[in-house]
């Protein structure tokens, strides 16, 4: 509704940093917040008053109307089903993180066109054959994939998640990808960051 | 020397695609190249000519050649040492992943505060105690620190860290950290990215 790409970005970080405040906690202050995570006071300000209004004056926020408010703006209220394509080295790894529940996503199965990696994973997830991606996602109305696959394969993967009723992709090809207007592409470049780090270096 | 951080985030990618071609390829252009990453032939050029100089007209760029320049203005030539701060869930699958070596990282150990955490991973790298920090990256000349502690540790680790000698800072933990300036740091978001495709969503 409005809210820019840079302020959803920061979301999480409030989110975050609310939910592990003691139980006892009622009110937060935007400087108590700014403070922790080393933003300024008027960009949690402006921030904030996009997903909830504003604060009190010398009370603050409350807490959990607070938290309440951002999981309905980011949409964490809904667990979103998601599915990985390319059980390699990262989507092994991403297969196995558990932390991405805490930020709505809910990774239920992988896809490899590798038939020797079909099975259950060590953490209890099945791996299937790429051939029943579709199906499987049109079955289940999964909403999001993850692109772990060798930069070769990436489009093609895109294109079928497009048809198999995804709506907002995960890119860790270092690819750019196409897919049509509806469907969000967020790309992640680790070998990008990796890169400027060496570099410091040389 | 005066190359942009975002021409740097780009060599990986062509870096990456010149490896893969078949052993025979002895030139590529930069039209194949820039066809195969979606990116624009003046783009890949002028980024070339930087590392370089310029390619043969009508033969492109001598491929072996290229590679050996990417991968010294990258400084993949020699695998540098980085360590794990924080063995939880994204720090033991980092751990784990086989993929950073291709770009020049040698993640050689990883460290945690919860003493039972101490011991072999299952790829058979050392778990060490936090307390051994410091001593281990001084002795072992350790340039490159992940952080993947909670955010709440990430600037004392950090701390730690330009105490130890570590020159580059891959940051994981949702938190600006504050560090000299000869240290680089660079940041990676998950929640963030999560953030922007769930509420794509909603």
């Amino acid at each position: 509704m409005g809210i820019s790409q840079t302020v959803i970005r920061r979301l999480p970080s409030y989110l975050h940093y609310l939910r592990q405040l003691p139980d006892e906690t009622v009110n937060v202050s935007a400087t108590a917040i700014a403070g922790a995570l080393g933003l300024g006071d008027v960009q949690v300000r402006k921030d904030l008053a996009l997903i909830c209004g504003g604060g009190k004056p010398k009370i603050g926020y409350d807490r959990l109307s607070l938290i309440n408010s951002l999981e309905t703006r980011l949409g964490y209220k809904d667990k979103k089903l998601a599915v990985i394509a390319g059980a390699g080295k990262l989507g092994s790894a991403f297969l196995e993180f558990k932390g991405f529940e805490e930020n709505g996503l809910n990774i239920v199965a992988a896809f490899d066109n590798d038939i020797s990696k079909v099975g259950y994973s060590d953490s209890g997830k099945y791996i299937y054959p790429m051939s029943d991606f579709c199906d499987f996602c049109k079955t289940e109305h999964v909403l999001i994939g993850v692109i772990t696959v060798p930069w070769q394969a990436a489009q093609s993967v895109c294109d079928m998640m497009s048809r198999s009723g995804i709506k907002a992709i995960w890119n860790f090809a270092p690819v750019k990808l196409e897919a049509p207007d509806d469907i969000l592409i967020q790309n992640e470049n680790l070998a990008s960051s990796l890169a400027l780090l060496s570099s410091h270096l040389t």
